[in-house]
């Protein structure tokens, strides 16, 4: 039981289940203060895009991760070094593009809803996870790559599983032939 | 890099600078919403409360502890373990009453203000922690110990630490005597 209460020990692991409290008051508060959910889905986007914006230098200091050389490379270090970095799990990765560029982040268990049963009847169009998709956004766009990122399917709403879609918006790859 | 998506992994272990950041995108959406600090910060600890009241079930069963014999050992409990587990780190415990029923979290370091520089002069009354507060008086009563629990230092005002106190209120062996 007791444990040396060591600065060298400290290494940022904590449960997750106050992140997902924590979460779950933001969106009951969100809800109070707007009465569309598409107000709520995009406060959540733009909250989220302001944590990834600052959530990337932690991430890139912290996984030590080298330059991705690919979307697909980009989105499989999202799903299994970010989400299990930061939520706990990975989820699985697919591409729905031939172009490429359009990829799914599969969950088969999202941790943020872990204490949510289901969405109350009024509140039928609540991304209630929109902030990860913020969060993505924004993480990319500072390694100057821009993406729409959107719940595609959502097990709250009784679709069988989770799925975030991320679409490369190959903006930063035009500026660099622009350029060239 | 490449790491299997296994379940068995599954540890609910994750970095905390998601929490850090989603609960500072909490406090900046009440500040929004509410004028007065005192309204953001009982909103804070009402929320925590709410929290509290539902994480203790996950930290009893995640912890595994014994039933607490003492206010002293309650509060070790809250600090070495509970603390380490949901927020990464372990402040040290002082008694600062002779009655023996009120004690000190003392923090060097608060993981939850890791990206907040300082409060904004028109923020000077906010416990921008307040949170924390109302988690710890919701899971004590949970287990049927009251608790005034509040900010005592604060870093983010200038103290040289942050300490939280937590006065236990001995309602519950009042009852257990009246009982007897």
């Amino acid at each position: 039981m007791s444990r040396t209460p060591g600065r060298k020990q400290e290494n940022h692991k904590i449960s997750r289940e106050l992140l997902v409290l924590t979460y779950g008051a933001l969106v009951a508060q969100l809800c109070k203060d707007y009465e569309k959910d598409e107000d709520v889905n995009t406060c959540l986007d733009r909250m989220g895009y302001g944590i990834g914006v600052r959530l990337i230098d932690d991430f890139l200091a912290r996984s030590a991760v080298k330059k991705c050389r690919s979307y697909s490379e980009t989105a499989e270090m999202i799903a299994q070094v970010a989400f299990k970095m930061y939520l706990g799990v990975t989820p699985s990765v697919t591409c729905s593009s031939t172009a490429g560029n359009e990829f799914s982040l599969i969950l088969d268990k999202n941790p943020l809803v872990d204490f949510v049963e289901e969405l109350p009847a009024e509140r039928a169009s609540l991304c209630y996870c929109n902030l990860l998709c913020g969060v993505i956004r924004g993480a990319l766009e500072m390694v100057h790559l821009a993406a729409e990122v959107t719940f595609l399917q959502d097990r709250l709403k009784g679709d069988a599983v989770t799925e975030i879609g991320i679409t490369f918006l190959r903006k930063a790859e035009d500026r660099k032939h622009k350029r060239n």
